[in-house]
């Protein structure tokens, strides 16, 4: 800790050693390492190109920096907390491997952009991955439509049986989402891949660096266009954890069905062992802990997004150390977006059945079949008002006598309007009820197959 | 409240007053009456394009839905809270006017995907009102730093002076962010731009709707591909939140700066009268309530946000009445947004003044230009860890001897280094420590009319 | 608009219309007339008894502040925009009235300890509305108790099936959270209840006021010691929206559990039609519109909390502009719990009904009965550790076999181990289970009864 | 990761490893293992004393699980990923050194109400160490403010100057903040301090326990009077976050406007070396890292707040796998508050050096004595609203005239209003301006002196 600081030289007293530790970052920020290392080759190469430092220099350090990536792979590069970040850990032992050439890395840029530079190359690689990762989810959700096409399950609106669906149709909106999330990512990268580096600390440089080498060199799309937003801006942190968490938006509803459907009540999935554990004390469990965690975790990304936006609200221009606080919470967001879609695409893939046999009974035994019995009466002319409100009549009625509408009697229907005819019981069918549903984007099975191919098609075109 | 209610023909018994009260939207979704008409027409019309309806019906309900708009601009139309929502307002109101044949508009959807189609016709027109706003406001900004390159202004890194800045720099990094904002408001628009008309209740419908017709009528890009998703998707609106937020933080950055700027210690820039305001006891204050008020109201939408966030966690498929929630958080975004963007333009084009001689001063008394002494010696090859380190020690001297860099003779600066020659005093000059960092996005005089010409182009090509 | 303003004689100029706008308050800070009144009636008599104005005057100022009293209950109190807020209102009409005198009260304070004492008078006569409403919902759910002592319902952990529990015992969980709300509410209370009146501006005052007499009058426990903290303090916001927040946590899970209950795979309950609702288009669906909107509002008190700490994240002393934005966000989560309790507290007494013949069928349907053989081992000697590995295989043999415990004969429970007994059967019948948890706070009946007896003497000795 | 789960013997095949891996919790809840075995020592005295296992076993049991302290003292004891979690960690380790007696501890309890267990007593330590830290903040707020009664300092409104203060009552505002902090952490203390021992699973146990005896031995002032409520209950967190949260709203404000006085434009205080740090590009610099750290950090606690909340949304009873992420939010919270506050105490004693001078300067040269002259005219009868609005018009013309108000002649006084007298003079005076607000809890010094001492003795008697 006595260590004299990088810093130091209009200091004249040491850094209280709490206020040391309460300033570092290199405890979280060494996750950075890698990009660091990166970055730091690119910012040599450009300082050679441009003249501001020798070929030969220039190949010194991007040799050292290389010496230092291998230390970190063999788990031999462990900076302690006097290190106070990354950047200053790789730079003094940079130092220590290639001598006086190395103070001259640092020539024409700043930690403010350095480390802008490094969270962007961060990100955009776990953006990389995340979005396989939806690819992946997709894919199951996918395999498992295409085998439960002809499975019906009830529709629910408010919780209640609404209308009934191919297990397909359903299974296939979390298809949609997940789709949107892919999109949205997409979106959030091209504003994650631009290179803040060259804004140094805030103004730019005096020396003629070469801004667009480095991007280049870092695979980055275009660079800050000022160098004061380039070193400030969080937005991409914030655009990221607003993606990650509808992301967990999705997971979590997902998640609450799964809950729902491995319930005694519900009974429409069995959780195989693999993907489910006990309890303690009560030796019949078995509970949907993914699920559940999942669920939990949603909290936590919202937490983070949330935290972010308070960081920046009120923060003057142009770089200031709040903006230091942008590293564990997005480090935190990626890490458990990528274990949660990891955990329910294993869910789905290999810890989830369906069971048909109780799906088939449960989209017989109930009401979700008057929609039908309406719209089969307005297909024959009468007003939609009108024809609900007889079929909200009868409805009553056979609940009062216990009955469901495919016990009534063809007498008893026409007793309710003459242009019911024998054909209503196959109208009001299951099968029939969601094969009739077959508007675009409905769950008729007509439309399933499309849905199905097209989904299929994107998956293939864009993996 | 004892009128009865359009879904109670099950119903026994009339709903408790203060359940119907709670229960009741009309209150607020009365906003939405406009493009509840206008998505009533269109599927009015599409019903008669797929045969559902006659087309003299369909003539009779558009005239019927306009005749409504009529009594709604002349402020006729205001449905109590027995009429629950805008929704069952309109066709009650629409019976009255057309009679039985109004019954018929609500064949083949539900209002799940009706409030669905209204919230983002509302909100793709919202999103351009407030695109449009981030353009003004950025025409201001450009205004102004154009009328203001050689004006220099302190640059500051943790709110203490780093390096002297032309101010049109310093102005043009809000003219990035807000950039950022209307870009990011494109990606949102494309997503929320999209029809869920017809996805009925949540699984389509067995009428022959034609959803792209209504769709295009309509105005939007695409429709929904599944119906499920189409009822329950809110996904736009807590993106567009998340889009509003970060406006807000770019907002509330620049209204901190305007804040300390016109502070006594500052005095950066003087508040005219016209946007200031003064106290109810003392009577010398002038105070910066503009900018006071966008940065408390920062908080607001981020609380929108998170409210979003939290309504959408694990709820289940497809519509449930929670999603009633999404409009009121939704409206009051939409409403700050662009209350805070009007008031920060009108601000920044009419409200302040920048005391240019305080501003010159400023830039002249401290030692912002240190960087400059180092920047100097390392272009004359002096390892820039070196250089650093000596310029630390002149600094932590001339602090103890009360002079500035400038205030240093000739003699005195060749004994720190034998390098330093006549031409140091014109590098630490204010004006040439701005022009020097002429790195591509710097402050360099240079760089600032390029990027001064980009952004007016910008600004041509895409209002 | 272009009337002059209460604070502009320095000002040349008038203030910009939409800025005008921007900063007014009144259209919401209106509702807070009565406390406005209020505290200013105290404070003139204060002055009076303090000699900076007479005792005529007082008279003369109470008078005409309860006249303004009268035309606001007549609803003829109505400022514009032009009038700002609710002080500057209430002080114009006021000199209307009394004429110059009326200039005279706004003498020792200023509208920043002014808002803060409308406020809080406001706040803490809304806990008190808030704590008797939650006095009534526990009401409520203790009679529902009293009830159902012997109702019998699957108790859950992870949603699935753990113990049988009595129904009043699962019910006196929300007692019991409602009660630490009502605690809760308590400690809020006391820290609301301290006048800031008399603070000044931020520093106190010249004028030789009583701060205690005027905290006395209006019924204050004590006042701020510091007038800088009294004047921009709003802890008390933020602490009543946190408790408000775990109010809505509370009424989340109560709704979300009778969501389920309401379904048609758990039927437990029956909602009654006078607080439920049906669907435009499906004529069956009676829908729990109730715990699905109480569910959806509690992620927007969640959102005026989080709203509320970012206002105050950061602000300098004294007040700011920023502060206004307390009330609207206050005011909605105010209305929001007491809406939600009100609703909720109907629900329960007239709107739900336990179908104890499904609730019976339920508990003995399955394996919650698996730890009582394992306490039934452990009672007996064996670990438990050992009995709870020997359950879990009879539970696995029993579900492969399609049988429950209670299908076991003696002979096969004494295969597995010796100490089995006739009793076993009667440890596991769901009725002796739920009794045998007799342990403090547990599920038995002993329990209950004394639960549910602390409990009413709880109401008694507090309403 | 293939070592048998505790629970898994109803279980067929092994937990997929990325599900054993995402379910674990040991890698963060190992943080409780002090906690967790003082916890099972107290059970096991119970269990004992109730009959339920020997004298001689309970003696086993807590000298095993004091050899597991000792191990974990000594680094030793760090059980890996298959341990699942902390409880698990430590039966299986029990039962290594104690043999199958240590599978007995389990007895009547659950994991559930373990946990619950081991929480509180974590959060009532550092609750505690919080506390004491907030002593210590105050102690040193206090000796400053002792040490700068004299010392004057601008007051601020809308961060423009308002009127003078004494820079004791602006640093006494942070002791009331605090004090506040420090109350209300004592009502979180007593909503923690509650043992939920004894809940089990959620039912409570058959086992004839004693959970008071359990609770006293822990130091718990109460147990949970609903088992379901016990094992399912997380507002004490939530509690503690929301007061941690208020925590940081108060240093942050702090850190807000340490951040101004240490800039160039304030120069208010000095910065000493010990708690600044400096750039790593330019020399001249000395960042105040550490109040925008805390700044910065603000967003975190608030962000560990909302994910709580959201977690508990919506959860049915009882226990929910959700509620394992209630850690790591809340032992970052503590961690967070504990070292923010460290690092402020410390930069406030050691760090800070108000420049009195500069200070002095301040208050003598802006027009924040306006106040009083309006206060003068009042004090002679002028009604109050005329006299701020003649002294509107004086401030407004010195402005013009390049003046202050103690410039002005006499004659220019009287010229105004024939009240003033040459006492005016001394009546604005800075010194006067400050004593003059004698009010209660004013600025005035005799004010400051009260409050100086009320606060000592405060400290004195609670600490």
């Amino acid at each position: 800790m006595t260590q004299q600081k990088t810093w130091s030289q209009r200091f004249e007293s040491a850094l209280h050693p709490a206020i040391a530790r309460f300033n570092a970052s290199i405890n979280f920020d060494i996750e950075l390492v890698e990009y660091d290392l990166t970055g730091s080759q690119a910012h040599a190469k450009m300082l050679a190109k441009s003249g501001i430092i020798s070929q030969t220099e220039a190949e010194q350090l991007v040799t050292g920096l290389e010496q230092i990536r291998q230390e970190h792979h063999q788990g031999k590069f462990n900076p302690g907390i006097e290190a106070e970040d990354v950047h200053f850990a790789v730079e003094r032992r940079l130092v220590e491997i290639v001598g006086d050439v190395g103070k001259k890395l640092h020539t024409g840029r700043s930690r403010n952009d350095q480390v802008g530079t490094d969270t962007r190359l961060y990100l955009r690689e776990q953006i990389q991955v995340i979005r396989s990762q939806l690819r992946e989810f997709q894919t199951v959700i996918l395999d498992l439509a295409e085998k439960n096409i002809e499975t019906l399950i009830p529709g629910y609106t408010h919780l209640q049986r609404a209308q009934p669906l191919s297990l397909a149709h359903h299974l296939m909106a979390y298809f949609q989402m997940t789709q949107r999330d892919w999109e949205r990512l997409g979106d959030v990268y091209q504003r994650v891949n631009i290179s803040p580096l060259g804004c140094g600390a805030l103004a730019g440089t005096t020396f003629p660096i070469d801004r667009r080498y480095t991007a280049e060199l870092l695979g980055f799309e275009d660079i800050y266009a000022n160098s004061l937003d380039g070193v400030s801006d969080r937005d991409f942190v914030i655009e990221f954890l607003a993606a990650a968490s509808l992301i967990m938006v999705h997971l979590s509803r997902l998640s609450e069905e799964i809950i729902f459907w491995a319930s005694a009540e519900f009974k429409f999935v069995n959780l195989k062992d693999s993907c489910a554990t006990g309890s303690s004390i009560m030796p019949q469990k078995k509970n949907p802990d993914v699920p559940e965690l999942v669920r939990g975790k949603t909290g936590r990304v919202f937490g983070h997004l949330q935290a972010m936006l308070v960081m920046m609200k009120g923060l003057p221009l142009a770089y200031n150390k709040d903006l230091q606080e942008d590293k564990e919470g997005l480090f935190d967001g990626v890490n458990t977006v990528k274990a949660c879609l990891e955990a329910m695409t294993i869910l789905l893939k290999e810890g989830l059945e369906f069971r048909s046999q109780r799906l088939a009974e449960a989209v017989n035994e109930d009401f979700s079949n008057a929609t039908d019995v309406a719209d089969y009466l307005a297909a024959k002319g009468i007003p939609f008002r009108e024809a609900y409100n007889l079929v909200g009549k009868v409805v009553k009625t056979s609940i009062e006598n216990g009955k469901l509408l495919k016990d009534l009697s063809l007498t008893e229907w026409q007793e309710l309007h003459p242009v019911f005819a024998a054909d209503i019981y196959e109208a009001i069918s299951p099968r029939q009820v969601v094969a009739a549903r077959n508007s675009e984007g409905g769950t008729g099975f007509a439309q399933i197959e499309q849905a199905l191919k097209t989904a299929r098609n994107l998956l293939k075109n864009t993996k």
